[in-house]
């Protein structure tokens, strides 16, 4: 079990952890010496999330980010007299905090176009992500 | 593998099971004589959901369901001629019915402020919950 | 590790895949002599998902993909002037490229109106999908 810390540096912001995982997953799979697994990546926060995504054209996590602003606006929640975050809670419980991914030949199983990223929504925070590889 | 009988008590209601799930996990990782793995959590159903979410400030879960329920409304879809759920069965889809958690030292890797939630979407019904170690 | 390979046929389609992933899973837990695991199920695509849904009434999935189109409505994102795909990528990374669903008995443990439907947004297209049993 490994961990990867990110120190965001917006209220919303979607980071691209992609590399960071993979290096994690080909050090452990070499230590455990096998090439085919599954790896859970997590958040243990509740106003972060991870998502799988476009990782050539950084628009298009912009407009990931728009469309859930657009959907869950900020201000109208009942959390937000206790901490004023209450989208960012929303956004979280939707969007989930793991993704799990195919592991073959050592190394993360991801298509062309995809990425791994942290989507921060109630940022700056240091956020921790967890690398479990089974 | 394990299964918990939840009672869901409202038409549209969150219940908070870490505690069950908790227990399971401790249980079962000290019959494998095992500390590191993930945990698997799932309903075997098509108008649930679960999801992480708050676990401290109540009015989160309603924010959350307050969310879906303005999102997704009630009686616009064609399942609606069938069952009348039609709006439960396009929340589940969107949430899920699994989450997947890290386990360390025997127990959930979860956040401070992380709990799992059942989602009802379309009771009061009898759901169970799956849990696997692995 | 095995693989599917489906040829959608619309812009927007949903395909019911659960026999298929069903009878990779008795194989595969047939060939490990394991009766009991976890089964992940994955699209390495960035402009397809995998849901659990209802696999009788097959309008529960139009009701998906017609709620999704007015969620996420097509011609508004940035990504559109490179690909015009841009609400293929928002609708990919909500609904997220994987499901994880228990075995028992050496099958999927699915509820009775639980089916493994791949999500197609941006076809009609030639879609992987990985089996991986653990």
């Amino acid at each position: 079990m490994d961990e990867i810390v990110i120190r965001t540096a917006g209220k919303n912001q979607v980071v691209n952890i992609t590399e960071e995982v993979q290096r994690i997953v080909e050090k452990e799979m070499k230590r455990k010496e096998m090439k085919e697994g599954i790896c859970l990546v997590y958040v243990p926060h509740a106003t972060a999330a991870l998502t799988i995504n476009e990782n050539w054209d950084p628009s298009v996590c912009d407009d990931f980010m728009a469309a859930l602003a657009e959907l869950i606006p900020k201000g109208k929640w009942r959390h937000d007299k206790v901490d004023g975050n209450g989208d960012a809670h929303v956004k979280a419980a939707i969007i989930g905090p793991s993704v799990t991914i195919p592991i073959k030949d050592g190394r993360l199983l991801l298509g062309t176009w995809q990425g791994i990223m942290l989507c921060e929504f109630d940022g700056p925070r240091e956020r921790n992500v967890i690398v479990v590889c089974r």
